[in-house]
């Protein structure tokens, strides 16, 4: 997508053989590009979240793997050291599904090489994989906002042209993944068809992904949007004022649960009770086709209660601050994502197209993966 | 209530005279003592929430007529000006039904004085009236805490003394009210009853009722607690780790539908998806048994999109900031309430006991008012 008149994706390897990803930590106040050397700071930029969002975890671990295999220590038995980089990226974020689908991917590749491998092939091969695994990515986005778009056409036309009120959570946009988002690259198609849409952001405490990634996304791309409290999209359906809901995914269930960013299983729920449709758009690397029920099985990541008892934001000078929301002696928790059952969810928006939030869904649209039974 | 030793309450006449406050909008990292010399000064408090909370915005309500029959001009009719002082406070904020309950309350009496009231006798009797509210309202919250306190004290019988997990959304708490609080009571009673209590403080964005005045009081008065983000709650139900809700409440119907601070009506959901008790805790106050359908029928302030985009807290270094938290370029907006419908609450803890959030319920408790029809 654009910023600034020229296109980026959110990861690339720039003309010096490096890899570049956009720093989302200082989003939207700051637009800057970090470069990542080593698969030690792979891990980190994940889990200090520099790089986020289903999709582009995957990427980055699938990059990871790439660096790991170029750095590999002369010293040290090849396979080993491959089988810790993966693990160590795996570990880093529990909940995505894309982060270990990406490595096992490579690490698939790997094993297929057979032992006679030479490490500077593995590099090249890893590479190349690396980047098929990043434009299937964009190519699989692209499709999910041509078979969503298509829902956001007719809703318009139900109401004669009149303004279609998206409501969405967390940041599922085109940052979120290699390019154009899950959840946004329905809104982006719309927009770009001439559909006259407006989203409603969720900011998504505690790290504001939505006040701080979608606004700012929306924005550059001219897309109207308003930011809203969490809070707020219970009232908002009970007032007529959502046409539609459409989040992303961490990872999805045969069965069609959805974790997703803490909260979502709230605006499902208000959702249900108003009778508003309510979509997940996920490619099918999101998809855990071992799992059933994701209330149950699928581990939610409790990450450090700073996070919610402090904020960053931009001061009245435009400086950078962390600013501390509640008393100095209270303690907080954190989940980082939350769980909504299949029953509350109105369909699965894929690179493949919709289908319904069911195991007969899912497996309508994913027939190889019929044979794995769940747990 | 003690802060640093010191009983308190929120609002009170000091020696000198003059009527005085805590300013809640620099809370948790600052207690500062605000003095409110005249009518205008009141609106002003209640407007930007120096005082906020339903039973706290009715007993300032009492004491800001009191002020204005204190400094009535000399060259203005009486009458007029107490009704144009009235209409003023009742304008401050339009969802919360003790506002308008209290200026009445004290539009009543001076009605009840008749055409040969002299000045200087209603100063004297509105600000005895203006007591009353007061001492009423916080009776009126010894009492629900009596009742609401009998809840938790079952279930941690049931738990055989095990942890009880309440959740509350906003601040109910003695800061809300002019002692003890509604939600929070029945959690203090339980507190001193010596019943092992800790509770889940939902931040409560955009304004952070529960990060700053919720954890504050909880935390000052010794009771276990966490803040968490506002979507978090769901999470914590699917898993039980929540044995019961209890919020407060700004307007309630006769049939029970509850107008409490945004975002309540998605725990209520989450709560009744999970079979965890919801209950509202409110007194007497705050009904309007003049209406039946709150999603329909009571009015939703909506506030300035700058409280969603910018928040305030301390920096590093110990100062108060306002952080912007999304692009300068994207709007927000800002309503203050949701409605929650009775069929969504377990029971209304009253000053009169519990009952069903129904029109039935309600009137069980409160038969004076069975006579006056609903629109």
């Amino acid at each position: 997508m654009l910023v600034n008149g020229r296109h980026y994706r959110t990861i690339w390897i720039d003309e010096r053989n490096e890899l570049c990803v956009i720093d989302q930590t200082v989003l939207p106040h700051e637009f800057r590009i970090v470069r990542l050397h080593t698969p030690a700071e792979v891990c980190r930029a994940i889990s200090s979240m520099v790089v986020r969002g289903a999709g582009l975890i995957g990427a980055t671990a699938g990059y990871g793997m790439w660096l790991a295999a170029a750095q590999a220590p002369e010293d040290r038995p090849f396979t080993l050291w491959m089988t810790e980089c993966a693990a160590s990226l795996i570990a880093t974020r529990p909940t995505a599904s894309n982060l270990a689908w990406a490595v096992e991917r490579q690490r698939n590749l790997l094993a297929s090489l057979g032992p006679e491998l030479r490490k500077t092939d593995a590099v090249a091969l890893l590479r190349a994989e690396a980047d098929r695994i990043a434009d299937e990515d964009a190519e699989f986005c692209r499709s999910i906002g041509q078979h969503g778009g298509e829902l956001i056409t007719a809703i318009s036309r139900r109401k004669s042209g009149e303004t279609v009120h998206v409501l969405t959570h967390c940041n599922a946009g085109w940052l979120a993944f290699v390019d154009y988002g899950s959840a946004l690259s329905p809104v982006y198609a719309a927009f770009d068809a001439g559909v006259d849409v407006h989203v409603w952001v969720d900011e998504t405490r505690p790290r504001n992904q939505g006040a701080s990634l979608t606004a700012w996304e929306l924005g550059r791309h001219g897309v109207r949007h308003d930011v809203i409290a969490d809070n707020a999209g219970g009232h908002l359906m009970q007032h007529g004022m959502v046409d539609l809901v459409i989040t992303g995914a961490d990872r999805v269930t045969r069965c069609g649960d959805a974790a997703n960013k803490i909260g979502t299983y709230l605006k499902a729920l208000a959702a249900a009770d108003n009778n508003v449709p309510f979509y997940v758009a996920l490619p099918s690397s999101t998809f855990d086709f071992s799992l059933c029920d994701g209330v149950r099985d699928i581990p939610i990541e409790e990450r450090d209660g700073e996070e919610v008892r402090r904020i960053r934001g931009v001061n009245r000078a435009g400086a950078a601050e962390h600013v501390l929301l509640c008393p100095e002696f209270s303690p907080a928790r954190n989940w980082a994502f939350d769980v909504t059952p299949g029953r509350l969810i109105t369909g699965l928006i894929t690179e493949r197209g919709i289908c319904a939030a069911s195991e007969e869904g899912v497996l309508g649209l994913y027939p190889e993966h019929a044979g794995r039974c769940s747990a």
